[in-house]
């Protein structure tokens, strides 16, 4: 069942990635492009462009989880009568995928605009491009800022297509809305981190947790799946029962994955620059457990460098020896374990075989690195 | 039954008050507070209170226009036997005039950030009092700009519970889906603009008009009249016809009439400043009509004028003059005049008793200042 049901996953990204291209295309550009001035059209254009640039390149890991959990969970149904209805809810599913992707493309148009970064996925970012192209970086910035808006409205737009094909429509519905509201506070939450003082560390990791939940696990892995249990036929209690309890462990541990290997870097050496969080200055669960556990000349080092307004290689490189001399980076992987087995246990908990429930962990397990899970538990390193 | 009507409206726009802010209060509060870390807690709350704050103080003309139309043309129906039912539409869609509202203000915020705006309704705009109040420009700016997300994903949200209760939900979710989208591709065109040369005032007009119907009528008029024939019971594409017929030349007089004010003032002379517009060097229909309608030297002034990077007072009052002097204002009057005489003309489509339309024409009539149309065909002025 598990070989069918992965080949069968392997067409439904293919069909995703361009059904991703086409919506994106569709739904930025105008129902009615021959009202559009033709003295204006090409800035569209470009815009458009930009939109459907923006929106590749991503791992689609979120798409994955919603459409490989709902595969899994329909996987034994009888379907032989109903082969037609059953290819239809599948592309419905397939779409709310797409939204999710679409919605992500969004947040990071937005938050490469809060920060101002000039880099996304390897390329310039969205308001960067712009900007370059239409040699005005006020107009420029504009324009992203409207990008995302235009993304984030037809994500909604998209997954309200394809909500009105499904059961459960109106709890779908409502599990999309939640997950733009959640991951805006977040952003917000995460803005007030940066201005939380460094005196007290406890604080800092408490709250650095519970931005994870509202701005990475909200739409990286409750909603996919939350999305995935109700399209398969879930009541919509155990639905959200499950979504929280397996994906908001799993996206805090998938967070505090991200920023661990933005430290030691990826295991595939992959030539990525290490520390770019650290030369940002950006406040992380690593940050706060140096500061717990240094002594204080370590501690005092530490608070004088993220204190200034940038960091040097130099400053860089000896951040990431603080954060091994105090330790903070082992307590991370032990962090991320610990993550890792609330996951696991609360998957054991989805009313299915066991052959399902293997499945299932395995889907959640891209979420986490096996260099970083198999590193935990190795006091040493 | 005209009087009942307007006594049941002005109830009905106080409820909408209230009810804005609730729905604002709620929706971008989160429904977890316990879970937000105390120390996080102040930020949310300061984000919180600016989204209250600019939601206030808004004419509500969009959402007086959906409220007012679905009353007036629900009055006559025999709702004896079903008053409990007819309450529970009438509080949807009085959510949904709220829900135009609430997108409204999240457009403005977003606007405001675009023009660099510090003022917002005789007020600090969203990002400049959050900015004062974190004290850090970068990191209120960026709270500013998820204040405006969060608007517009919380006016999906009453959106969506609302359309719930309503007949053809279906199609009140795309309408209001659609109007986020045709303001947002508004907004990309109205940016288009300011990069347009000068030197072909016909093509400027022309493109002017079009981006009017984008970014102002789509959820001035058109959307809040759709709606609420939708709510009202016509059918799918009766509400889209009436709605764009009577819809798209009264939010592009309303615009006009906007740009037309911010040049000779306010007829009540609330002591607003005028000129803004040509201090920022928005390029308007008005100088548009100038720049065809000015000899060489008028037309080479104002080309200087424009092409600076700031105007002086001085400067201002001489573009004023010129739009006198090359007859723009007067141009402007007719040009109001015939999309307002395009409205009424619409309206007398509509499949309602001479009454209601003449109650239809009078609600319409709000978004043309009666100084605007008085003064029309009074060539001299």
């Amino acid at each position: 069942m598990w070989l069918n049901t992965t080949m069968s996953i392997s067409l439904d990204l293919e069909r995703m990635e361009s059904r991703i291209q086409e919506v994106v295309r569709q739904s930025v550009a105008t129902k009615t492009t021959e009202r559009i001035p033709a003295a204006l059209s090409p800035l569209l254009d470009t815009v458009v462009n930009q939109a459907v640039q923006s929106s590749e390149g991503g791992k689609r890991l979120r798409a994955r989880l919603t459409i490989d959990t709902y595969t899994l969970l329909t996987a034994h149904r009888d379907t032989a009568n109903t082969m037609e209805s059953s290819e239809q809810l599948t592309q419905a599913v397939i779409d709310i995928a797409c939204a999710i992707e679409v919605f992500q493309t969004a947040a990071l148009v937005h938050d490469d605009i809060i920060d101002d970064s000039d880099m996304r996925r390897g390329k310039p970012s969205a308001h960067h491009a712009l900007s370059t192209r239409v040699h005005n970086r006020a107009i420029g910035n504009g324009l992203g800022l409207m990008l995302g808006d235009l993304l984030a409205s037809s994500s909604m737009d998209i997954m309200n297509t394809a909500a009105a094909h499904l059961p459960a429509s109106d709890a779908i519905r409502s599990t999309f809305i939640t997950m733009h509201h959640d991951v805006e506070i977040g952003q917000i939450l995460d803005l007030a981190i940066e201005q939380m003082p460094l005196d007290n560390p406890h604080a800092l990791c408490d709250a650095s947790y519970e931005v994870f939940r509202w701005k990475t696990a909200s739409y990286t892995t409750i909603a996919p799946l939350q999305m995935a249990y109700l399209a398969a036929g879930m009541s919509q209690e155990d639905a959200q029962h499950h979504a929280y309890a397996i994906g908001e462990p799993l996206g805090v541990a998938f967070q505090l994955a991200d920023d661990l290997l933005d430290v030691i870097g990826s295991s595939a050496n992959t030539g990525k620059p290490v520390g770019g969080d650290i030369r940002e200055g950006k406040r992380t669960v690593l940050l706060a457990d140096a500061l717990a556990q240094a002594n204080q000349t370590q501690r005092d080092e530490l608070i004088t460098m993220y204190q200034a307004s940038s960091r040097t290689q130099e400053q860089v490189s000896r951040v990431i020896a603080l954060f091994q001399e105090t330790h903070a980076i082992d307590r991370s992987y032990a962090r991320i374990q610990t993550m890792w087995n609330r996951t696991c246990d609360a998957i054991t908990h989805l009313p299915v075989n066991d052959a399902t429930l293997a499945a299932m962990t395995a889907i959640c397990a891209r979420f986490v690195p096996s260099s970083v899970l198999m590193a935990s538990g190795t006091p040493s390193m």
